[in-house]
């Protein structure tokens, strides 16, 4: 197994959502909106939005998505809240946090 | 962008762990022991175990693992409790659940 994988800057977003009971396609199509705008960011690299399959689970949806780098995310997420114009949806609660991958196989 | 990426069975496991402050090397220690009990199993495919690098993430340690079905997941899941003798890590508090892939690029 490769012990630390990633020496460069990118960076894994991994976004896990809290959705409230019955939003579930509202919260997909709030994240549509804002993955198109934070795909035209610089240092945007790629996403991969997932979905739970258990009705129960904690997080509905989780967000996995590279970036270039720490800054590159950080300027983004300030743009997406004071350029987009995209407004949050209610009850929907992110937890972001920026992470390496650090066994793989 | 692709709508519903995976209709096969595959499903993407992502538990995210609490990790107690003081204890990530031993939690990844922990989690390197069970890596290597699940990869044994039938059905598993692959994992990519990421670190946070925010020191105050709520999640610390977040384990992306891609299995052959729900099925093949939850029997492994099972013989780790059962049969890998393999002790849990005190304080070390998991959240697992599994997902499909709805959206990515």
């Amino acid at each position: 197994m490769n012990e630390t994988v990633t020496e460069d800057e990118h960076v894994t977003l991994i976004n896990a959502f809290i959705v409230p009971v019955g939003k579930e396609a509202e919260a997909v199509k709030f994240w549509d909106k804002a993955a198109d705008f934070m795909r035209g960011q610089p240092g945007y690299v790629s996403t991969a939005l997932h979905q739970s399959i258990l009705p129960d689970a904690k997080y509905m949806l989780i967000n996995v998505a590279q970036w270039e780098s720490v800054d590159a995310f950080k300027a983004a997420s300030k743009a997406l809240g004071t350029e987009s114009g995209i407004k949050p949806l209610e009850g929907l609660v992110p937890n972001p946090s920026l992470y390496k991958v650090i066994r793989a196989d």
